[in-house]
């Protein structure tokens, strides 16, 4: 394991993508696009996975399995939906390979073996889903209903980026059926609510709540909720989405219901996703260069134990005292490992430490157990502090919870450093090329004037906040009159 | 909901097929042989994940996630395995749709969006992950490597049955690497022991622990142990296998390691896995003509508790009792639902409780209340019984865990009553006809044999038990010399 990152300053892109290799996160395969998401990464993952579920459970909602599979004519229902997706399907078209005569040892498809009808990898679920919902749902006793799916999806995209997009990511998708327009709608901001708690309170992450502009929007979708993060180089990061759906999908599906008057309406519907984009929204929003930084809550190991010693018997001494203390800890809920491997030195084991963002580093050594002592070093600020044996436990406790605040508050600090209002174009490019971040600006509401300004300067809205102050403005650009600012920026 | 299932003795793989829809488990979906999971199916193939994960990773293993796609190369390097999926692969060649000029409003294939090299969607994994591996691996340091993963796979079977064979399943498969051929064996036989566990302690399913014959061997397998169950119908089913792959994949992926010695030397591999199959088994081995019934260790709710009222007042007066048992029974670990929708009556709730398999059912009423005692009805035995309130915790983790081991016992006893050693080949055929179940008999050792009595009698050997006792006797067929008995049975 090569040790020296790319700084960050020095180029941040390429900072990223060794972080992501060297820090035994993921990987690129042999599948175009197609990442290996690493054990160390997927436990990551894993933790993640765990909390969401159980916030989306809290909230009501269960889970099920849909195919993996579109049948071409469900996924062309919806138009919009089907149109948003086309250009980036991966297309099954057979369901046999066989020997190629022409080629000893190697296989073909098998020519007879052609599907009467193209299935599409999913590249997200409405589909097949609400073509489900069609059997499930005769009257208003059977709504809401709250479904949500873990899963794999497709997407073809052309530029792939390890975790930021990659064209098979890993995902939940939840989708709703429910009686009311404005039902769907509480549903819809509910569960952004639900995501942007999670990105605070779990990944340390600040983000803005806010709608999508038209143009923005989910394919099929009326309204998009959102949750934007700031990345450290200063461009936005779309965290999460929840769509309302009003009738687009119970109309193309023709799902109906008896409503409570005893008449037949169409299901008005949400659907939300989260991704393993989250990851890469995790390690740029704490990360420095000497590796990864974890919020503990997040962190496969919140401590690791590294010994100091020279001789077995020292080895041995260590380890009983060490027991104990990963007893106490464990017994706290705190996940702890004692890297107790011969194959490798302190030095080494602390490098790999640092480099995959273990919160909190415990190091002891036979003059350690002689004074009763420990050295805690914490992975965030760097720094390293002599702490009583009889006091361990606490002191974890403590710094686990001071980490987690503080990596909150620095990114928020960040962040609210990097929202910037601005009054007219030349203020605004001269932002974007020297500071970044987020421009706060008023807009005329008009997609040609969002497309100018996405094409001129690379910044596209990234949200409407949902807390936005009425004002009275001029449009950045076109000095029409604006009621509000939306923000601006570069983004992943 | 309509009520009556035909019944196990009118029509056994009808009775299967009702119970499985009815009992909201899971449906056939639009796409062919693929199905939907149902939010209750997947509670409870979400309790068989956690359970199995626990168990992996108390055996050292951890969690990674590996392209769905596998490059034809890659597919067809290893040529048992790429020979033995070939048949049933389902392929992607485009990755892009567009506008049908022809058909307005319809998408097609855009030709010229053509895969350079077609992508099978994984039927199994060892390819990838192979091909991955040989980047993990350089020296023995690095092992042994043990992974798992969840994951979705895809074979294109032409007779799908919903849980037991349909054309996309979830999963999980381990691949493990190691330096010797002992440690991947006793890999092997460690994970075929974790799933008999599994089998037995949380399904309640008794199983026998055998090895394939090489005929029922997994393409490219050395070995291959499996757990096999009895269903009530005498057929058995293969509920999960661990695979001793020898060098295979090492050398065809050319994933080499310097050993201890100083010397190069090809990985030595296992793989093993279970899927939602196990759900089909589940169903089998303990349901009944009235639905469902669940080992209390795998139902999502272990406890359902149906107030019987006639005002709102009487809901209420229940309900305060009620939310006392509910925090008891949960504080102690058990998952109790109350039923207090108003929408549906008693009865009605009942019904549905019984075709779903819950483990206890308590009703509360106002006499009831008056009286201060509960009626517990258990749902395996259909009996019922008058407990005090006050008794009431003590009696529910009572009687669940009695539950759990009578339906073992059960099952066993079914099991073992349904194993009939055979000497000659018309009782063989006689037993098959008549009793069915496992039969025991020798066997001369031939691919041929086997094959002719597959011919023959539709049986297969579904293992070589592990705890086979040597005694020398004659092919049931053949009459050639043999050493110990097989297992034949009709399967799954």
């Amino acid at each position: 394991m090569s040790k020296n990152l790319t700084s960050r300053d020095q180029d941040y892109s390429k900072w990223y993508n060794e972080l992501v290799v060297k820090a035994d996160l993921a990987e690129n395969s042999a599948v175009r696009g197609c990442m290996v998401i690493k054990p160390y990464g997927f436990a990551i993952w894993e933790k993640m996975q765990a909390q969401l579920d159980i916030m989306f459970k809290e909230t009501g909602h269960q889970n099920a399995y849909f195919p993996l599979f579109v049948p071409k004519s469900l996924f062309e229902a919806e138009e919009k939906n089907a149109e948003g997706f086309a250009k980036e399907c991966a297309v099954v078209t057979h369901y046999r390979l066989q020997n190629d005569t022409e080629n000893p040892g190697k296989l073909r498809v098998d020519p007879k073996a052609k599907l009467e009808e193209e299935l599409v990898v999913r590249p997200t679920s409405e589909a097949i889903i609400w073509n489900t919902y069609k059997g499930w749902i005769q009257s208003y006793r059977d709504l809401p209903l709250l479904i949500n799916q873990w899963a794999n999806v497709v997407r073809w995209e052309m530029r792939t980026r390890l975790f930021l997009r990659t064209a098979e990511f890993l995902w939940q998708e939840g989708h709703t059926a429910h009686e009311t327009r404005k039902e769907a709608m509480s549903e819809a901001e509910l569960m952004n609510n639900v995501y942007a708690k999670f990105a605070e309170n779990f990944m340390a992450m600040p983000v803005v709540k806010g709608l999508k502009t038209e143009s923005e929007r989910f394919a099929g979708a009326e309204e998009t909720f959102c949750i934007e993060g700031l990345m450290q180089d200063g461009k936005a990061l779309q965290a999460g989405t929840s769509h309302f759906l009003g009738q687009n999908f119970a109309k193309a599906f023709d799902v109906k219901f008896t409503n409570r008057e005893g008449k037949q309406d169409y299901v008005w519907a949400t659907s939300w996703g989260v991704s393993t984009r989250l990851m890469g929204a995790l390690i740029m929003t704490h990360s420095d260069d000497k590796g990864l930084v974890l919020p503990p809550k997040l962190a496969p190991n919140q401590v690791v134990i590294v010994p100091i010693f020279k001789s077995e018997e020292q080895l041995e001494e260590i380890s009983e005292v060490v027991e104990g203390i990963v007893n106490d800890l464990k017994s706290q809920g705190v996940s702890v490992k004692f890297d107790n491997r011969t194959t490798f030195r302190p030095g080494a084991k602390f490098a790999q430490h640092e480099l995959q963002g273990v919160p909190l580093r415990i190091a002891i050594g036979p003059k350690d157990l002689e004074n009763g002592t420990l050295e805690l070093a914490r992975r965030d600020t760097l720094t390293k502090s002599i702490v009583k044996l009889s006091e361990i436990v606490a002191t974890v406790i403590d710094s686990l919870d001071q980490i987690q605040n503080e990596l909150f508050q620095k990114a928020l600090k960040y962040r609210d450093n990097h929202i910037t209002e601005v009054n007219d174009f030349d203020e605004f490019k001269k932002i974007l090329e020297t500071k970044n971040g987020f421009i706060s600006a008023h807009w005329d509401g008009s997609s040609e004037t969002e497309n100018k300004i996405k094409d001129m300067t690379k910044a596209t809205i990234r949200c409407i906040p949902l807390d936005n102050k009425v004002e009275n403005g001029r449009c950045v650009l076109t000095g029409r009159p604006s009621t509000q600012r939306v923000l601006f920026a570069k983004a992943y």
